[in-house]
This record gives C-alpha cells, sequence and structure tokens, in this order.
C-alpha cells in the first residue's frame, strides 16, 4: 500500500443558505483545493453528500461536480455513510491513492440543506422500519443518550456547556465559519430545549457548505506542495445498527473500534493525539467520543469540557475552528472541512485558531446514532 | 497493488415484486455469497443501492445491511454511480482488498423498486436543474439516441429487436431471472411505443433483487475457493453531464475511455474477449456500447444483434443469463448480478446458460445516459 498525503485544500465559506446551486458550490471547493496543489486536473474525484436525492433532487453528483469543475472523463463516484458521509468520501480517495488506482485524487464534500426540510431527511440514517415510525429523530436519539447519561454519571445539568462555548470562541475568528457570535454557560442554558433534555446550543445548525482535498502518493507529495499533511491511519467500523440493540448504548462501540484500527496502523497512540475533530453535531456525542477513544474514563468525557482541557489552549483542543457546532455541519461536507482545518493546523497556517505545536490531529466522523465510525489519523 | 480476485457469488431470483423487506433481501445475497467463499464474517462491506432514500426511506444501508447480515462492527460504506451504482460498489471492495485494506471484501447491491414511483426517482440520474423540469426521463434520454442514431446509420426499424430476443431466450434458463417468456422478433416490435421510437421491448423492467460477491487478494484467493475468478481490471471514466453538451452524443466516449484503461491495465484487447456483459437497460444503449468498445464498427452494432453474433453461441455472446432486458435490472444490484454470472460462466457452472471455453470477459455499466462508465475485465 502506497502512503498517501494531503496536498491541496479548499473550502468555501459554511453559510445559513449559499445562494449558488450544489453544483457551484461544489465546484467551487473542488477548484480552490486545486489551486492550492497547483494542478489543473486530477484522476478521480469522491464526492460526499447526503441529502441531495431529497432537497435537489439530484442522485447522481459527483459526475456532475466533475463535470462543473472542468473535470468530465475523469473517475468520480459518489460516497455514503448517513452524517459520516464527508469522512467516507476521504477514505475513498485514500483507497484510490493508496491502491495505485490514482495518482492525484479529490475527495469533496457538499451539501445544501437550506430551503428543505432537513430533520426527516436526516432521520433517513436511522432505520426507516423499526425507529423513524415511532417518531426517531437524529435529536430524539441523542436526547435519548444524554438522558441515559445523565442518569447513570451525576453529570451537573450544564456539564456540557462548555463544548459548545468551546465552538463559538473557535468560530469567531474563522472566516468560513456559520456563527460568528461568542457565547457563554448561561446563554447555553438559556437556550431552549428542544427535545429533553437537549436545547439548541447543544446542536449543530442545518446550513450549507463545500470543501474539498486533493491527495497524493506520499513519495510524489512534494512535487504539488511544500508542506504536505500525511494520512497515517484511515478506519471504518460499525455497531449494532440501532442504538437500543447495544448492550451498554453510551459504550459507542464503533468509535473505540474503529479509533483502535487507527492507533493500530498509524503506530501512535491516545496520547500523541495534539488536538481531536469530534463529531460535535450534538454536545453529547463529542462527549461519548473522547470516552471511547480513551481520552477521558467512562462518565468523565464532561470533565475535560468543564476543566476547558478542549479549548484552543487545553491539552486536547477540539474543534478548533468551531467544529460542527459554530462551523456549521453541511452533512457531506462535514468531514472534508475538518480534514482541511487539520492541515492548516499542521502546517502551523490556523492563524488566530493555530494550536501550539501539533504534530498528530484525529478526525472521528459519526454515522447515525454512532452506528457508523470513521476516523482518520493525521501528521507531518 | 494486490492483484484481487472473485471467491464466492450469491443471487436471490430478480422478481416484480419480493415480499421482504430491503434489508433482508440484501442480507440473503451476503449470506449466500459467505456460504460460497466458505467464510462467516468478511473485514468490509460496501453496499449499492439507487432509490432506497425515496422508495424505502433509507439513507444509511450499508451498515444496515452489515447488521442484518450478522456483521455488524465490520466496515460498512455506500457507494453510488446512479444506475452504474453496483459497479461502483465492486470497485470500492476492489480498492479495498487491492490496496491492502482489508483481506475479504464484500461488493453488494440490492434495489427494491416495486411499489414506489420508479420513474420520477430514476430520472434523479440526470441534471436535475437543467434537464428534468424540462421533461427528461432515461426513456427519453435514450429515445433521444434511439432517433439520432436511426437517422444518421439508416438502420431499419427493427434492427434493435434481437437484443431483447436474445437477453429473453437466454433468462429462460435463468433461474434467477425477472422474465422466463421467450420473446420473437414479432413480439417485439408489436409491443407498444412508450417513448417514441422506443417500444416496451427495448426497455428492462422495474424490478426487486440482492446478489453479492467476496473479494480476496489473489495470492490467497485459492484458500476460499478452487476456482478464483480474478479481477484483471477496474475503471471508471466520465463524459460530459447532459447528453447535449456532448459533441457527438452517440459516441459514448465515457464507455471508449473507460474500456481503453481496463484493456491497458489488463493487457488484453477486445479480441480477448470472451463474451460481454452491456449494460443493455435499453437496447439502443448496448447497440452503442458495442460501438463505443470497438467491438463493432460506428453504425453497425445493431448488425451483432441481426447477425446474431451476440447470442450464446454466437462470437460475442451478450447478457447470457438474460441481461437487464429479461433477467431484470433491479439499479444497483445489477452490475453483481452480472459479476455473479460472469463467474459462473468463467468457472464453467452455467449450465444451460454455458458459453464455450469463456477465457475473458468484459462487464459495462452506465450511469445515467451514459455519463459514469465502469468497465471490469475478469478472468482466471
Amino acid at each position: 500500500m502506497r502512503p498517501v498525503s494531503i496536498v491541496g485544500v479548499g473550502q468555501i465559506p459554511v453559510q445559513k443558505q449559499n445562494p449558488e446551486p450544489l453544483r457551484t458550490m461544489g465546484a467551487q471547493a473542488v477548484q480552490l483545493a486545486m489551486r492550492d496543489a497547483g494542478v489543473d486536473t486530477v484522476d478521480a474525484l469522491f464526492a460526499g453528500n447526503m441529502l441531495s436525492d431529497e432537497l435537489q433532487g439530484q442522485k447522481h453528483l459527483a459526475a456532475l461536480i466533475a463535470d462543473e469543475s472542468g473535470l468530465a472523463g475523469v473517475e468520480a463516484l459518489q460516497v455514503r455513510a448517513a452524517t459520516a458521509t464527508g469522512a467516507a468520501a476521504l477514505r475513498m480517495a485514500y483507497f484510490a491513492v493508496a491502491s495505485g488506482e490514482a495518482d492525484l485524487a479529490i475527495a469533496m464534500g457538499v451539501e445544501k440543506m437550506s430551503g428543505g426540510q432537513a430533520t426527516p431527511a436526516l432521520a433517513k440514517a436511522l432505520d426507516a422500519e423499526r425507529e423513524v415510525p415511532a417518531g426517531a429523530t437524529m435529536i430524539s436519539q441523542n436526547a435519548f443518550l444524554m438522558q441515559l447519561y445523565r442518569a447513570k454519571y451525576r453529570m451537573p445539568e450544564d456539564g456540557l456547556a462548555n463544548f459548545a462555548v468551546n465552538a463559538h470562541w473557535n468560530a469567531l475568528t474563522n472566516p468560513n465559519a456559520r456563527f460568528k457570535n461568542p457565547t457563554t454557560r448561561e446563554r447555553v442554558m438559556d437556550s431552549r430545549i428542544i427535545y429533553p433534555p437537549i436545547r439548541l446550543m447543544d446542536c449543530s445548525p442545518v446550513c450549507d457548505g463545500a470543501a474539498a482535498v486533493v491527495l497524493a502518493p506520499r513519495s510524489e507529495a512534494r512535487a504539488y506542495t511544500d508542506q504536505p499533511v500525511h494520512i497515517l491511519a484511515s478506519s471504518v467500523a460499525t455497531d449494532r445498527f440501532r442504538v437500543r440493540d447495544r448492550q451498554n448504548p453510551l459504550d459507542l462501540d464503533a468509535a473505540r473500534q474503529s479509533a483502535i484500527k487507527a492507533f493500530r496502523r498509524s503506530n501512535t497512540n491516545r496520547k500523541d493525539i495534539s488536538f481531536y475533530e469530534a463529531h460535535d453535531a450534538f454536545s453529547i456525542m463529542a462527549c461519548l467520543q473522547l470516552e471511547a477513544v480513551g481520552f477521558a474514563d467512562r462518565g468523565e468525557g464532561w470533565r475535560m469540557a468543564e476543566e476547558e482541557r478542549i479549548f484552543l489552549n487545553g491539552d486536547l483542543p477540539l474543534a478548533t475552528f468551531g467544529g460542527l457546532k459554530a462551523r456549521g455541519h453541511p452533512i457531506g461536507a462535514t468531514a472534508i472541512y475538518q480534514t482541511t482545518e487539520i492541515v492548516l493546523q499542521l502546517t502551523e497556517r490556523a492563524g488566530e485558531n493555530q494550536v501550539a505545536n501539533p504534530k498528530i490531529a484525529m478526525l472521528q466522523s459519526v454515522g447515525g446514532a454512532a452506528t457508523t465510525l470513521l476516523t482518520h489519523i493525521f501528521g507531518t
């Protein structure tokens, strides 16, 4: 297997509503990434998108984005893993370069959630026969986990508040973030309860966005950039599909298994991780991921937020550009935004959001209610 | 890159309406393929499906199928390329094994088109902004190509009839085929015109089905089967997204480019191909593919049907188990059915459908109106 590096990144601002059509947004990100890598074509493009079937009536997206990007002719396939879709696109591009089938591949994601009914479309990440008819949504599943967590671990009611505070603070200096308003613990706790015990400020927003990265063999990476970032590991694990089929739903077994695989492949461990991009679509999910990977003991994940250890100057910065919570969560693009941000951090181009001396970063992406988990580890 | 082989295949009968839910159909095919390979688990599963978003309200399919197959825990991702989706799943599994990321991977496809509105859902393979609002469907696009072809090449009105005759004849002895009725040129020409000049018998049917194949490194293939079939090449090419943006829409440039790539990678040429699985969703598409690959000269593809060269005992058998036309075209599963059939042929297990001394087979899968083309070449 050929080692693989990222040699170019591109992102457009996450917005509540981007006036451009889906294809244009996607092509803009692709062209920015190609420009960053100094190339005008690639061998393959892997596109991540979750909702365009319903929201834009489009089921043949990868070839459409390729054409719109001036890449008609190249390999173009779409990949999906529900809310972890962006990370699946990254893994496919990684496969293509690692296997030798492509010498330059783009992983991109695009999502346009504005102007449609996002909540029922997102609920299709759950079991359409056995959960959704009973009213399950992504919010209800996360509320169930949060309730269970509070009952089991006696976390104070505002125990998760700093996840949002940190995310909004970091987004403030990210020109591509959806939210530009700092928040406080009080404001988080004053926000309305949208599904008990989840408050509005425990959730990531619906938004539009697109991002892209260019991958090349590590042995050729410096032909494109003097600051390549290497993909040290890529892994996927799944869990029982339904939360209620799991012995201990708070365990996020797929997050743990996927992390273990990734640590093995990269010969790293959690102490090597300089900063962590979790899937903070809901604060409870970030908390449970911290525990699943082993950054915190069971029942202690929230304390990493409480003690400000996840802040930019903490020992495990999280959501350094605002995370899903405040940069925004345009589903199929999210993990590609995170990859872009990781590249900026590891190459010391993160400006005001820069963490100190980052060496190795971990990205975890969650599909559905922690059913599908992708882990990527990056280094320089 | 590690060479990759197929070590197990599984298919359930294609039906007009399968009473089982989508997940059960998928799991049945997966379990048949695993049994054929003599394994009870794998490292990864790649699922192909095009329509479950709309028709079953399910957007997180790979993990669902994995769980239902007793494989909860393993890597599971979904892949798409509109109507070529099954072939995209095969390519992803090929990537996984070729790159060394998986030692055993399943490529599977499942589609349940019954009980829903298939035509508008399928039209989402086309351009949702610039074609569909004007009434474009997969049928109208193929009708446009057929009309253009007839005008340019003066093919007789019944020039394509033998594509359907051959397909129905071959399906007759395929226990998994949707249609079990032989047909004649007269019946084809008597069938009603559904979109001029396309007749009902020029089209593949809407149906339900699922199929799966197990992939392993070629160096380990004989641990699972004494009759491995090797994937000699896998390739993808795209064209301008819209038919009307192409200089010569009859050229199927993506089919040609994808074939050229696959011939190069496998060091074979068209004369090595013992039989060919085309994407005969519409007879005109099979005809154009024969020309794009170079099996026939421009304007002469139909003659290969007319002269019965595509029949089981011809020099280039096509649709040897009934093809999309008569075995059926459960979109996301189709190319996996074809792969399964190719394996049966190359291992001389095709029974009454056996072609004589097959050595090398080609599979071509078409996404949309020949926008995305996947080519696979197989040998023993």
